[in-house]
């Protein structure tokens, strides 16, 4: 236990570098994940019709549609940082960063696929991808949002 | 003038082609685009007060914020579809289309620019790449955003 606590830290630190977790104010950085969750849900909706069939297959806007969630997927972490407790968030965030974390880099995992699935260019292949996807969503939700 | 208008209307319709305007309801579209736009804003004002000497210099950190900026600027169009007039967008936007499509395609210029100027790994670029992206943003929330 006492030698993963340093990788831990190590990990968290690493997860918001580069692009910055500087937000001026809570509010911002609450706003912040609220608002590429919500660009994403957006796009993995439009995705999920397709897959599910409520839409028409169209190969180019499945693609165009999981480049989106697969950089956004990206950004939302960084408003989870130290002291921004808030929002829907449930306070289990920052009680339990590892899994957390973990969760976050599953969904970042699942969106990469779930592009590589878009830019296979068959419905199967998008349906297959959008499973796992769909229940890291629901996992990260049930433990970590407030309903 | 006559020859301009389906240039125009076909402009339009390749506006938000791939990743699709298909929003449920028009607060989702509002939504939509106000959470780009936050994001985006975000990652100016860090790039911001770098090139400002208001935060130190870090390429890398640049360059991360700067992808961010280049792809969200391509996003928050398709959220000004028709019918989706309200928040803080002022109806101008839906009269004067073309304008309006000549600045957001004048934003995604200027973002790409500013990338390529956050790669070259060097402040001078950094703040001559953020000027004209200033001035783009400041003219279209003069035009087409309330006060």
């Amino acid at each position: 236990m006492k030698a993963s606590i340093p990788l831990v830290l190590v990990a968290a630190c690493s997860f918001s570098v580069s692009a910055g977790a500087q937000f001026a104010k809570t509010e911002d950085a609450i706003k912040y994940r609220q608002s590429a969750m919500f660009i994403q849900s957006q796009h993995v909706a439009r995705l999920g019709a397709m897959a599910s069939g409520r839409a028409p297959y169209d190969a180019t806007a499945a693609v165009a549609n999981a480049e989106v969630v697969a950089e956004i997927s990206k950004l939302p972490w960084a408003g989870f940082g130290p002291g921004t407790e808030g929002g829907k968030a449930k306070p289990e965030i920052w009680q339990e960063q590892a899994k957390f974390k973990e969760l976050s880099e599953r969904l970042m995992s699942d969106t990469e696929k779930l592009l590589g699935a878009a830019k296979a260019g068959n419905l199967d292949a998008l349906k297959a991808a959008m499973g796992p996807l769909g229940e890291t969503c629901k996992t990260c939700h049930d433990t970590f949002r407030k309903k």
